[in-house]
């Protein structure tokens, strides 16, 4: 184990969150962020284990619920895109034309992705004749096979994931793991006979996002995004949000049922029972390593990252104690491993030959769950010391310890979820009424910095705008829980049960 | 799952060779060759599957060896090419200079990488100041951090290594995992303080790659690569090649030794224990989907794929037979499965409604290694019926099946070991003695097509020209088993123990 960069004791304190988050990462050894492209961070081993882990949760969700896992090319060569913008361009002009604002799917001024996406123009020393780009996401490479492969009813519902690195080429500030350029991405698409099965498949989204939140221990705001911030070419766009410690909103995961305008666009159709050609209904749901940041931003402390059971690569970290005067202590240490193991514990033996100070103090850093000791006394007492990162200490007896440990982990799973609510109920505010002028301090000082609103709101596009500006903070959108009892719009007045959330978002 | 494309016994026989090795990939479902670039392949589940499986196999082997799972970027700017640039440069000068040829390290026309990758110039509708590729292979983007990571001589060894995907313009003929443009790749890159410890690695290497293989089922030749076949800024290059069945050779792993040379080019230095600052000597280990192409072209029959159990997705296949006319089977099935799975088995329960015809038919051509079968009337007997895929049927009792599965598996490994070796020994033959005179037909129809010859070689580079003008072949290079007794170098005549092979090569 390299040890972390020496900061004896120079972490930030974590109220500074925005000075904490960027530093931690470091400090904790889980990427290198000097690589000389800006939001492209080199994953370091105890980074990169932990994104397999939080890999390996969306990979079993995705087992569990028939998706089966492929692989695509990485680069797209122009002209399928142009399939992609003649999309975006149809429904822009059904907007201008003044069709039914519900059946509108995208932001204006999205010209699909041309902007955002990395060319590549040249292979050795020749120009190439078509221009290719580096995937942002994989609509357009996979629906141009999805053609080929959906011919029947019978091929229907084709489940598929991948997990694959995307690129965007980012001109905002970039920060690792929440707004980077190489994306590490997990992302699943869908094709279905008709609109009712894609309903469902975005059911089934739902519960995979909240499973893998809850294996995470993250609470999370799920809300159907405004038709203006839309997916394009989705018929609409749904989303979970954590609220990070400063208040920010933290999109993780977003899945978007696009009814059947991507199959009109990639010729996706296919012969049914009654011999009729029809075109297919497709959904897609991503998730990427904003899940790590989210981990990293919610559970940590002024010690370091603390990590939850399911996703740290060490779950118990055996300190052997005064292992030079006694000879029994690492065949005993070694025993304690090969038990957890067995019990499908993830354990590191930590026999480095410095002080338990500073492998309590390293592995502090790095947030494993559980430090358990054992010297030659706990040996003879037939017990161990286990340390807690969420704090504690026991000293349980060495029969049984598998069970023990389990049990600890649960709790302390469980605790992460208490504090992570708390840190919810905490930033999440009803938003007081809007009294005063806009302009006015008196007005603006009513929202607080790093406060997560929840609204009344039943306005259309130029009601939010009113909103957004008059509180400087963005609609995320109807949550999945509308207010039981009428309640009056912010905006309009009008008297509605839809419950919104407006945030800072990252 | 789909069913492969209705090929109807309509697989090409293996007897052509360049026929039936692109048809088999995608009858076989492992990839598909539709996508709109050429020699970017969309993986499919099967291969996919098997692939990460050899991955896996690779990653347990670094993982035994100490070597760390790192992830780096994808993108290298212009400017660090230039110092690899600057270091072909440098050693090229050496050789015009006349320097002793021992000490050379690349071929003449060798001028970096830059030929052969993929430039990004642009994002968004921006130029980029600075162009970027997409690595062809990481030493630029890995040395160029591995020169902050080590300071000390206790920070050595570092032993890093990464699975990820690789670019290459490539102009050639493009053949599925042999000849790609976007290539799996396993890469690993390690510094030493110094030349023996460089040394043992190289030796490590070369039992990682037998072990690997041999878990493939796949002999191979290993060579020191002649001078002008090393590796850029190599001191030396070692590989592994495959025979294939139509003869030509397969190269599917190297290693390479460099000496201090990249250190020097990326200031990769440490402080010795005795405050003296050293120079790092490094190596670097690499293989790639290559070994799927090895694993499919050598094992495969007429009837489809052979899969080394190592790497089957699926180790058993399990047909329930007759289980609409009896509830009982569905449930011992089920039962069976779980007890091979506790065993670590992998297995598959294929219980679509088709003939079990079709299943045979379509799990041969997948290369399962056994396929069980079970109905009512087994079940009364208290047997099952396996099929291996290497030929042969058993009706074994269904008491203790784990272990008679597991050790079916064991024997099939052998066979396919035992099989390889056969084409080993038929392909590769002895050079016979060069009588007649070039350009004659009786001197060239002295080199079958399809053989590798086996030659005592003790020439220079002209030599070396010379004997592959004369027979059209390549040389791969000093093989690690010398001749016993001497014998005569077949360009020069000198009596030499330097045992050579010529091919083929893909």
């Amino acid at each position: 184990m390299t040890s972390p960069r020496k900061a004896k004791r120079g972490i930030p304190p974590k109220s500074d969150f925005n000075v904490w988050y960027p530093a931690i990462i470091e400090i904790a050894d889980l990427v290198d962020k000097r690589y000389p492209i800006k939001g492209m961070d080199v994953w370091k081993p105890y980074g990169l284990s932990t994104m397999n882990l939080i890999d390996g949760l969306a990979r079993s969700e995705m087992t569990r619920t028939g998706h089966q896992e492929y692989n695509f090319p990485l680069l797209v060569p122009e002209d399928l895109l142009e399939k992609e913008n003649r999309l975006v361009s149809k429904l822009k002009a059904a907007r201008e034309a003044g069709v039914d604002p519900s059946e509108l799917r995208m932001d204006d001024d999205n010209s699909g992705f041309k902007k955002e996406v990395y060319w590549v123009t040249r292979g050795g020393e020749n120009e190439l004749e078509v221009p290719m780009f580096l995937r942002p996401t994989s609509e357009t490479p996979m629906y141009t096979m999805f053609s080929l492969w959906v011919r029947s009813h019978a091929d229907l519902p084709l489940k598929t994931f991948q997990i694959v690195n995307t690129f965007r080429y980012e001109t905002k500030q970039t920060r690792s793991f929440i707004r980077v350029r190489e994306i590490h991405f997990f992302e699943a698409h869908t094709v279905h006979a008709d609109e009712d099965g894609a309903n469902r498949q975005i059911e089934e989204d739902a519960e995979m996002v909240q499973r893998i939140l809850h294996d995470l221990c993250l609470p999370s705001i799920v809300s159907k995004r405004p038709v203006w911030d839309t997916f394009p070419g989705a018929w609409f766009s749904k989303a979970a949000d954590v609220v990070m410690p400063n208040g920010r909103t933290l999109q993780v995961a977003t899945y978007h049922h696009y009814r059947d305008q991507w199959a009109d666009t990639f010729d996706l159709s296919y012969e049914a029972a009654d011999g009729q050609t029809k075109l297919c209904h497709q959904t897609t749901f991503g998730m990427s390593e904003r899940l790590l940041g989210a981990v990293v931003g919610m559970h940590g402390d002024d010690n370091g990252l603390i990590l939850p059971p399911s996703v740290a690569p060490f779950q118990v970290i055996l300190m052997p104690v005064a292992a030079h005067a006694d000879d029994s202590v690492i065949p005993a240490v070694e025993a304690l491993a090969d038990e957890l193991s067995s019990a499908g514990i993830r354990v590191k033996i930590d026999d480095r030959d410095v002080r338990p100070g500073v492998k309590h103090y390293d592995w502090e850093i790095r947030g494993a769950p559980i430090r358990l000791e054992l010297g030659p006394r706990d040996i003879a007492k037939g017990k161990c010391i286990i340390s807690l990162r969420t704090g504690g200490k026991m000293a349980p007896p060495i029969d049984g310890i598998a069970s023990t440990v389990s049990d600890a982990l649960d709790s302390m799973a469980d605790e992460l979820r208490l504090r992570a609510n708390r840190n919810f109920e905490d930033l999440v505010k009803p938003l007081p009424p809007l009294v005063g002028e806009e302009g006015n301090l008196e007005f603006a000082e009513q929202f607080e910095k790093g406060i997560v609103y929840e609204v009344a709101f039943d306005g259309n596009d130029s009601d939010a705008e009113v909103l957004e500006k008059l509180t400087g903070m963005t609609l995320l959108g109807d949550c999945d829980h509308s207010f039981v009892e009428p309640h009056v719009c912010v905006i309009t007045g009008k008297s509605t049960q839809r419950r919104q959330y407006i945030a800072r978002m990252y």
